[in-house]
């Protein structure tokens, strides 16, 4: 496995694939490496000759306040892993490198980031998103880009940047990888306080529960969401950040679940922030 | 020559070139072509295999209340004047196509952006240029990209933008093009009324008389200015739209000129807007 730490050297080799036709499978990633990211890596292997992943924990993303500092990094084992599941190439810069002191320019994606996390996280956190990932797909030139479906809205917010701005990668969103107890892999569960562990499982439980309701036949969004609410906040332990029933093109709120719709949640947890979601409709699906 | 009108066929016919690894040189215009562009295609043709030409009049560079719609439009003679220089595809998409209907993403480069042009044509202008060229590097895909001096703030903004989204795209600037008369050549200068045409000349008029004082050791920002605007203003058919002494770097303005400095400048006359500069220094240069 190669490993990159040069801007100039990743698409100098990247260019060097292009020109061969290689097929140029892109995860990006900000380390912390979980069974969620080795599954994008095993979809990408599958279908292309190379696959790039990228660790880079990008500052421009974090708001002030939130876990950048504490964000988990995990190099040594990352690499084990990245290698392990057969990624060929890891490009791992620096932030200086791709921050350079007079830079001024961001990509903003509007609407799609005015809701959801783009509120409670802020209206920064998905330009410091598109922004890098831009970046990226401009170094890496990749011809498939892997995201995960547990951050459906940045999944979301990058499909609408590559169409938007004509990027010649082709996005693919795969499953959420979850833990045996069914809680979703993220990097920030290392950072759970071990005694409240199980009880961040109240918003996946929350989530099946509403699904339930719609499987029941109850299509009022309102109702849906108060049980949800209701059955997280019975926890203390745990603050409600955000909960809403959108459609899943839009991020739109939605009243009635007459179609597909996207229930989305984020809980604060032992000073953790935590998100998961379902996509559920009248005619399912009922697990996933 | 190969004129192409479809997004999908101009980025495939660009993979097909870099595969071959051909130097693909980057004109991009909104038409009206005049010998300024021809100057910019004539670089490409020396330093590129192949030129590529894009004539899109931008819709989303035009603010509200500007001259979208009384912008020329010359396509048949551009089309003689592009085959003619030697470019090798002119790439002419429509505005429905390169703008769908749920388009939701912009690029915006903030510091550079907010002055001059910036603040007399409104925030937007610069952020559709950012915007489309974006969108233009993707599809086009090229080696080199060519700018005319003429829109200095432009130049400096794609620069900028390049550099900080990681563009694999060197940005050349070519020198101004002006008439006999001195007139820096632009497309609108075909709506200058006839009667007002020699009128057009007070801004570039302007500009000489400051370089001629920083000739004579006037180092002071703020006399130079002076005259400048009294030259201008002295004919009441025009309307000063801004004029700035700034740092060809930073666009900030300067008090003090010891190094180069440049002199930007925008007036209305006959309800067409010029802009023209000058790039000296306490050194020069003299002419240009």
């Amino acid at each position: 496995m190669e490993i990159i730490e040069d801007i100039g050297r990743m698409r100098a080799r990247a260019e060097e694939l292009m020109v061969r036709r290689v097929d140029r499978g892109f995860v990006p990633t900000m380390g912390a490496l979980h069974e969620g990211h080795l599954s994008l890596a095993r979809r990408s292997g599958g279908e292309n000759a190379v696959t790039i992943m990228s660790v880079f924990v990008n500052p421009a993303q974090f708001m002030p306040g939130e876990d950048y500092d504490s964000y988990p990094r995990t190099w040594k084992k990352d690499l084990e892993l990245a290698e392990g599941i057969g990624v060929d190439i890891v490009f791992h810069p620096t932030a200086e490198q791709m921050y350079p002191p007079r830079r001024q320019t961001t990509v903003q994606v509007h609407e799609l980031a005015k809701r959801l996390c783009g509120i409670s996280r802020g209206l920064g956190h998905f330009i410091g998103v598109a922004t890098v990932v831009a970046k990226l797909f401009n170094i890496v030139a990749p011809t498939r880009a892997y995201f995960g479906q547990k951050d459906a809205q940045q999944a979301l917010v990058i499909q609408r940047m590559a169409l938007d701005l004509n990027f010649p990668v082709k996005i693919v969103v795969c499953p959420i990888i979850r833990a045996d107890d069914g809680l979703a892999l993220s990097s920030r569960n290392r950072n759970i306080p071990a005694g409240l562990r199980p009880r961040a499982l109240a918003l996946r439980e929350g989530l099946s529960l509403g699904r339930e309701m719609i499987r029941n036949r109850n299509y009022d969004a309102q109702s849906v969401f108060n049980a949800i609410c209701e059955h997280i906040l019975r926890d203390d332990a745990i603050e409600l950040d955000y909960l809403h029933l959108v459609s899943p093109e839009t991020l739109e709120d939605v009243e009635r679940i007459d179609d597909l719709v996207l229930i989305a949640g984020a809980i604060k947890i032992g000073g953790v922030r935590l998100i998961d979601n379902i996509l559920v409709g009248p005619d399912g699906p009922w697990d996933d």
